[in-house]
């Protein structure tokens, strides 16, 4: 039990000083590959760029401690960060202290909402995403992202939080491209391209293992920002009008708790949740691929535990909502990491640069981080599962292509809960018309069988209906219009047999609406009965007053009701 | 086809004088009886009274025109006015101009959403609703309904939307309780219930026949609104402090098209859909109600479009949302009517009162209004399906309960669409759990059984897994955890049969799955395969790369599967 809600204690006892060598090794890669793109990310949140370098640390090293992901790296990531710019954007102007507040706001109701549906094991609730709504909604979001990113390769300002208030915003601009910053951009972009296509095979070809070169290519973000941070140095470039980073407090990260303000509280609620959802969608989903790689499993309910308090060690130190995060965790994974100990390495190299080191990113240009953000993120805009998605399901494709359409016009709430409504309401169609057969007798035997397909026994007083799907709100209604429409047809009619045998629910809707064709066919002169009742159904029958009120009887089995109601005619 | 479209047709050509007769009568008698609801529902939205009249002249004239109902009442009713005030207050302030085009917006939405509906054959949507929903919804709408109106009754102003709200704002305004009021509204109030529970009974011994004793005991709040208009007229009550109605512009209802503004036209649009929602749903369940008892049917996508048009002229007259009304249908059906006609008959009359008589309303007491809304909206508090719901099923009491306190809590929208989402939650959380059993042979048969069950035939290396319901997103992380499961328990399997015999639909998630389970059971040395695979599951699985992927083969039985695969072990 104890073993199950710390994850610690499943690897630190079989500690060894060659996975310490492993892991401080990853450790200290990851370190220097995450800090430019935690800059990037708290400022697409419009967030300073120190509260990235925040969190990263303290929720890291917590998540080391109650993950269950040995190689998942915790930090911001490009999506929660969308999502958090957009929710706290509500609530406070960018850049006042109030905008700030609400982001630690926003990582403590996250992280609460996540390690309380750890504790209540509502790890179900991701079932709700389906996969084309959360392909829809990353491709809608790199798109967003995207062009969140335009401005600051421009070198013009922009803003706004749907694709047209952005266009609309970078349009506006358009007079004012400041050609140095473009030249800058346009160069990183190139050079960020090109090493992630060619650079692991040029360097391969260049003598080094196949392993090396992969990680060295993923450092191509590192060489770019080193390359760009020296030269305007070098050339003083931010007098030239190219934005840059500019002073970082140093010191480690604040720790406070922000100022309990109900209304505020309760206006973010609906974004944490949303953020918690996707946030633990996408660390889970990775999680798994990379345990399913080294035959390790992770414990959703306790993934959730983790993230959650990741999410509330952000809240407490300064920093904003984070899960995990796609190119820190393959960084990880691929620099050799083996425990957890190496995500609580690189969160105390990362509170050492933020510590002491922050002066050196003092130069660095806001065009290399928007460069760096514009191509990381173009990956998640997936055409071809579009495609596919198109070719496998209409229907499917319809949640998608709304999630996108939404996503982009109306904002990425509004986008991803339609999606969630738009796959529920879809799927629910099709079970609001469930299948039903009526059935007859296979001559001289006990057997039943839907009378268009078999030649069986029938009688012209008795309708023996079978429905193959569990009774609920959905088809509740449907329920009543096949019976009385069977009733209405059927003149000579004196019974009504209800087969049960595919029935695992009767809800209290459908109850309903058995209780009112029950009422309505006795109108008509017609006995209702149910046959092949499960257990469980009786059971919960008799918790009610319909068994009572029934005008027919409840048979054991379609024969015996066959033996009971079709005698008058034989 | 036009036949369907004008629901008229149906009986105007067979009209006789007799119809005529008794629609006129109980188009008369419907006049009376509506007036005093719609000014008091009128002023339930915020809205000036005569606002409640305009409701119920041109909505209901073209509903008669355009509805399937033959008796159906349209006009303003107490949820749809507590929801219309709801979302008006979010953007304008009571009693400015701006509040009062916002009515016209939202009914002109309400409007434009259910008429689209209809034509789409949406109708299916009002099946999110299920039964527990509804009447937790009408529960605490009751109960809030009661709340708004207990400032009127006792003379102190009052506002807010919440249960909260409106019972501390009246708390604030205890002190300044009026007598006069109160005293009226208590006897208004007593006589309101006695003639509810007695009248019919005593205008029975009176000599009356039962029908007419009954339509005498539903004039009730005529009586009242007579009796306090002549008493307030002739002791002058409105100097001594008792609210009345006052003067009412006289006049047709006027004829214009609210301003189009885009945001506040944005703002309205959930509203207006779950206005829709809501009214169609409560429109049809009682059209379908009365349609049953005189053997008629109503169509619930023509009566989408019924209700769309007459919210449509409701938008354009002047007036806000309506919808079919409890009361004054009873009191249509009871008085006779036989088609719409008398629907008609009604709205010319209301129109003439509009038009030439508001004076007659000048003294009539808002006490008296406000004592009619709480008896009749207290019906609408059903404990004993509260109690049914709990003994009968723990999980629709969840949703019903839930529906209620955050109705009461957080107000009517944020009410229904977590009784929604939550009724929804709980559905999908039982079918993420399916049904499914490992199977055998049945010796020397090809029938095959659940091992834990009956004796049958198993190989080590080979499990056969029938999976009892459809594959979708809810269930396809359920299927994956059952797969690895299998394998992982099983170090000598070489073969893995999924049987879908019970699988009716695999959406792209499922297929997700599929396919990241077939990838990982090949790592492990596992062949993945499909039996009995139904015919448009299979057409759909062939526009994909699956069946391509697939490590096994898709057999069409699955005692085919077990000659294939079961062989290698005899």
């Amino acid at each position: 039990m104890w073993h199950n809600k710390l994850p610690l204690m499943s690897w630190l006892p079989q500690y060894t000083r060659q996975l310490l060598g492993a892991d401080v090794l990853a450790g200290m890669i990851v370190t220097v590959m995450v800090i430019p793109q935690s800059l990037a990310y708290a400022l697409l949140a419009g967030l300073p760029a120190v509260v990235g370098l925040y969190a990263s640390i303290l929720p890291q090293l917590v998540y080391s401690i109650f993950g269950t992901s040995r190689t998942l790296a915790v930090g911001p990531v490009a999506i929660i960060a969308l999502m958090t710019g957009a929710a706290l954007s509500n609530v406070a102007a960018p850049g006042s202290a109030e905008y700030l507040e609400a982001a630690w706001v926003l990582a403590l109701l996250s992280g609460g909402i996540l390690v309380a549906m750890g504790m209540l094991k509502m790890g179900f609730f991701s079932n709700f995403l389906s996969h084309p709504v959360i392909s829809g909604f990353l491709t809608a979001s790199g798109l967003l992202i995207a062009a969140s990113q335009l401005g600051g390769l421009l070198g013009i300002p922009s803003g706004g939080f749907t694709l047209f208030e952005r266009l609309s915003s970078l349009w506006a601009g358009l007079p004012d491209i400041h050609p140095a910053t473009l030249l800058m951009s346009l160069g990183v972009l190139a050079f960020l391209v090109g090493v992630r296509r060619r650079g692991s095979a040029l360097l391969q070809r260049c003598g080094l293992p196949a392993a090396t070169a992969g990680l060295m290519a993923r450092a191509g973000p590192i060489v770019a920002v080193l390359a760009t941070t020296l030269m305007t140095r070098q050339w003083q470039l931010q007098d030239k009008g190219i934005a840059i980073v500019g002073s970082i407090p140093g010191g480690l990260p604040p720790l406070s708790l922000p100022w309990p303000d109900p209304s505020l509280w309760h206006t973010l609620l609906v974004p944490a949740f949303l953020i918690s959802l996707v946030g633990f969608v996408e660390s889970v989903s990775m999680g798994q691929m990379l345990a399913a790689k080294r035959r390790q499993r992770i414990a959703p309910n306790q993934e959730l535990v983790g993230l959650g308090v990741a999410n509330l060690a952000a809240g407490v130190s300064g920093a904003m909502p984070v899960t995990g995060g796609l190119s820190r965790t393959v960084a990880n994974h691929q620099a050799g990491a083996q425990t957890p100990m190496a995500g609580a390495v690189a969160a105390l190299g990362i509170g050492l640069v933020t510590y002491r080191l922050t002066d050196w990113l003092y130069y660095l240009p806001v065009a290399t981080l928007a460069a760096f953000i514009t191509v990381s993120i173009l990956t998640l805009v997936d055409i071809a599962t579009l495609r596919a998605t198109w070719r496998y399901s209409r229907s499917d494709f319809t949640a998608m292509a709304i999630t996108i359409i939404l996503t982009l016009s109306e904002g990425i709430e509004t986008g991803i809960i339609s999606g969630i409504g738009v796959s529920l309401a879809l799927y629910l169609y099709r079970t609001s018309r469930p299948h039903s057969a009526l059935i007859g007798r296979v001559p001289d035997t006990e057997h039943f069988r839907n009378i268009t397909r078999h030649n069986v026994e029938t009688r012209d007083h008795l309708a023996l209906l079978r429905i193959d799907e569990s009774l609920y709100f959905a088809n509740a209604r449907y329920l009543e219009d096949t019976l009385y429409e069977l009733v209405a047809n059927r003149p000579a009619l004196n019974h009504v047999v209800i087969v049960c045998s595919a029935v695992n629910l009767i809800d209290a809707s459908a109850l309903g609406s058995l209780e009112a064709i029950n009422a309505r066919l006795e109108d008509s002169g017609v006995t209702l009965n149910l046959a092949e009742v499960k257990g469980p159904v009786m059971d919960r029958l008799k918790r009610s007053d319909f068994p009572d009120q029934l005008t027919g009887r409840i048979f054991l089995s379609t024969y015996a009701a066959w033996q009971t109601l079709a005698r008058p005619a034989d």
